[in-house]
């Protein structure tokens, strides 16, 4: 049987999936990066996480016909080099795809983390019936992927749908990426928090007070707790996550008009509270000219979604061969 | 010789055009649209220019190969329906592709006017080198298209590219579409000058003053001459239409990374000030992660993009069949 390689490459965890070649599951595993021990290590250990993982299951490398990473960028993913990553230091113009090839003897495919999950989402999940889709990843961070006509969009310079770094309040709060006004500096896990925490230094009365003065932090987490204790402050906060997201919902259905947006990553957990909140700023930023059609949801596949991506690109690559 | 016939239909005119397979320009010509007259008219005209155009340069109808028109929206571009326009209230659910077929019996494509404009200036203007573009057009309104590898990005709907309805102050000013804060609300001729009337009318200090005072209005034209005379408030209109361009690149760069963000329209006869102005205000709110390459500068066809972008059209569609 032919099997099919996923990897989600993260700066704390490596997690891998071995799949048929339909997409399905058939085993997967996690375990630390360790990218301080640099990228000939990492790589060495998902062989050997895959070769384990496979021999656990019955087969073994030799059934491996192809192999897909998801990886932090920026990358040249035309070549398949990792030329610089804020969580993984190590690794510097790292030619992770040749490496992956020469370890496995099979191709491989380079592609954005947020791209492989975006892609997975796609074939499987929340995107699965549509040819347009437009997806966030809600974490520390903001990140995106845009798909066209069943294509990922990967720009002129393997830099487009850094969707959090979209400006929709000029001169506004500083974004960790140097700009100001970001999508991401409102709307990430990390904004929201912060915007809690300021607001409380400020003065503002909550109960997100009591947390931030036994904890000495707040996280969007205590954030949305908050918002379901009816709090006001926490209201405040989380309005103005949702009301920035809707506004990118309002800016991509603009440009490039997909059939869904969806909304992935950690801060999802907060739950059906966050989906209503997006869609309610959505329905008030939006024009009424025609009646919008796009579908505003969240993605389905959880932390699969980056191994099932990557396996799907994987057998793309194959399949070009 | 096979010729191609591009059409640009707008509310007042239609500019006709004849080109050989290389698109070379053989002749044109523009006439009213008349479009009060209803579509079978309007159509009727289109047919009765081209005949005589191409018989005073020596040639027939018979010649026709294929006819591209770039029309007004909302359409269904692959139905080559308009659905409706603004500006020709006689064009409700017109079979318009179907019309041109008909009395030409030749095949025909329907596209925007400004995805017309917009295949023009990549096929033959500023983005003749380049696989991705944004283009902004810059009139009344402010319109625009996107082209991602080669190809017209025309979202699930016909509904992309409506770049002038990005959001880039939530709240901010009422634009026509009836959304707040869009670029088109800042950045388009008609907000740029009725900014400037509203400064004035508010009591602010400016040659503009006189210009209202004396014909009842200020024109986009009266804010850039007073620019150009050193006028403080003219200064400051300006480098808000400017600024507010500036945003919608930055975003544009995030969202599809062009290699070429293209401006044309009316408003471009403002000249190196404008274009230097957004350049100025793109480098102020781009992040400095990463050496951004992309070009921002001005179409380079004129009134002619949109028979050359159209008569390209038809090339394609002659070929697949």
């Amino acid at each position: 049987m032919d099997i099919l390689v996923g990897v989600d490459l993260g700066g704390t965890n490596v997690k891998l999936g071995c799949f048929d070649e339909r997409l399905n599951l058939l085993c997967k595993t996690s375990a630390a990066t360790r990218a301080d021990m640099g990228p000939e290590t990492v790589v060495a250990r998902i062989v050997e996480s895959a070769q384990t993982l496979l021999q656990q299951n019955g087969s073994s490398l030799e059934a491996v016909s192809a192999v897909g990473i998801g990886a932090p960028g920026p990358a040249d993913l035309t070549e398949g080099i990792i030329i610089a990553s804020p969580n993984m230091p190590a690794f510097r113009n790292v030619p992770l795809r040749g490496m992956i090839e020469g370890r496995f003897r099979r191709p491989a495919v380079l592609e954005y983390d947020a791209n492989a999950a975006c892609w997975g989402e796609f074939v499987r999940g929340a995107g699965a019936n549509v040819r347009d889709m437009v997806f966030f990843t809600l974490g520390t961070g903001i990140g995106g992927g845009i798909i066209i006509d069943g294509r990922l969009v990967h720009g002129c310079g393997d830099a487009a749908a850094e969707l959090g770094h979209m400006i929709i309040h000029p001169g506004g709060r500083v974004c960790g990426c140097g700009q100001k006004g970001c999508v991401e500096a409102y709307a990430s896990a990390s904004s929201t928090a912060s915007r809690a925490m300021e607001s409380v230094r400020a003065g503002e009365e909550s109960g997100l007070k009591d947390i931030l003065d036994k904890t000495g932090e707040i996280t969007c987490r205590d954030v949305y707790e908050q918002l379901a204790a009816g709090d006001g402050l926490a209201r405040r906060i989380t309005d103005l996550t949702a009301e920035s997201l809707a506004v990118a919902c309002v800016n991509m259905l603009h440009c490039v008009e997909p059939e869904v947006i969806v909304f992935s990553g950690g801060m999802i957990a907060a739950g059906q509270v966050l989906l209503d909140g997006i869609r309610h700023f959505f329905h008030k930023h939006i024009w009424s000219l025609k009646a919008e059609k796009v579908d505003i949801c969240f993605a389905t596949l959880g932390e699969d979604a980056g191994i099932i991506g990557a396996a799907a690109l994987a057998n793309e690559k194959r399949r070009q061969i």
